[in-house]
C-alpha cells in the first residue's frame, strides 16, 4: 500500500496480495482518519461477499477466487468501541463476465486498487441494533 | 431517517422501512439542499428498477421484493419546475447472490442505508428533451 | 457535452452519441484537469468493457451494443507522459435487466450522461508496471 494525501482526501494504492479491509483499517490508525467516505475501483484475486439474512442475523456469503475487475466498491469510515469500523459494498465482474456484489468480508488485490478516501472532520460511532444484529450509525 | 452535516456534507441514516425517493425528498425540502451529489450502501427489502425504453419513452420496470444488499446507489440532487429531483441509480445484490441494476424508481430500505450528500453552492435545473423523453441538466 | 464548474467540482453531461473517454480527455485537455475523481450515472448505448487476464496481459473484452443504465461508472483522471490519463469502471443494466461490468474500454451516451468530476489540487504520474502489465499510480 501507498497513499498520498490532498486536501481532505486520500489517494490510496492497494498493491497485489494485500487485503483489502485490513489495509484500510491499518490506514486509519497510522493516519488517525476517524471519518471518511471510500470509493474504489481495482482488481481483486479473492473475495468473500455477503448478503445478510435478517432471520439468522449471518451473511450469505460467496468466497470467489479468481482475477475480477472491482467495477464499484464503495462505502465508509466510522467508529465502533474506540477503533476505525470499515463498511464496504462491492460490485465484481468475473472472467466469465458474470457480476458479483455485495457486502465486503474479505478482498484481495488481483492487480491494484485505487482508492479515494475522503475524510470528514467530526466523528460517528456505531452501535448494535439488536434486533437488526447490525452495527447502525448513531448521531 | 437521521443526519447529521459535517461541512458540505451530510451523512444520512435511512431506516428499516423507508422509502429511500421519499426521504430524500424530504431531506432536500427541510435542509434546503439544491445541488449535490449522492453515494450510499445498505440493504433493502423492496426495489423498483427500470431500464429506459427510447421508443416507448416509459422505464421497463422491474420490482423485486425482497432482502437485498445496496452494493451501490449513486446519482445526484438538483431542481425541475422549482422542487428538489433525485435521479438515482443502484446495483442490488440479491439472497441467490444475483446481482440486479438500474434507474431507482422505488426503494426501501431493510435494515440500513448509509448515504453521504455532497452539497454544491449553486444550481441547476433541468428541462424535458422531447425526442429523449427525458430531463435533462441545463446550465 | 457541456459542463458547469461549481467549486473543486465539474458537473458534466455527456450527451446522446457521444464516447465518453473521448469527451472526458477533451474535458481535460481544455480545463486543464490533472487530478481528479469521477463519478456518473446515465445511459449507454454502446459499451466495450474489459476483464483483464494477468497471463496474457490484454483486457477480455464484451461489446455490447443495446441501450442500458449506466449503473455506476466510477474512475480517477491522473497523469501518463504528460497526459490525461482516464481510468473508469463501470456497471450497466441491459434491456433483460442483466448486469455486465468491467473495465471501460469505450463507451457511448444512450440519452445521458451525468458526471462529477471531483478536482484534486496536485499531480499523480502513472508507471507501467513490468509485470502485471499495467499502469500504476506512482506517488
Amino acid at each position: 500500500m501507498q497513499y498520498r494525501r490532498f486536501g481532505n482526501t486520500y489517494m490510496v494504492r492497494i498493491d497485489l496480495g494485500e487485503e483489502i479491509m485490513d489495509q484500510l483499517k491499518k490506514l486509519c490508525e497510522d493516519e488517525s482518519i476517524r471519518l471518511g467516505r471510500v470509493e474504489a475501483i481495482g482488481a481483486a484475486n479473492q473475495a468473500v461477499i455477503g448478503v445478510y439474512d435478517l432471520e439468522t442475523k449471518e451473511y450469505h456469503s460467496e468466497k470467489i477466487n479468481e482475477f475480477m475487475e472491482i467495477t464499484s466498491l464503495n462505502g465508509n469510515i466510522t467508529e465502533m468501541d474506540g477503533k476505525p469500523y470499515i463498511h464496504l459494498h462491492a460490485t465484481l465482474a468475473d472472467q466469465h463476465h458474470a457480476v458479483h456484489g455485495g457486502h465486503v468480508l474479505e478482498m484481495r488485490v488481483g492487480a491494484t486498487c485505487e482508492m479515494f478516501i475522503t475524510v470528514l472532520d467530526g466523528e460517528v460511532n456505531r452501535r448494535k441494533d439488536k434486533e437488526l444484529g447490525i452495527n447502525l450509525w448513531t448521531f
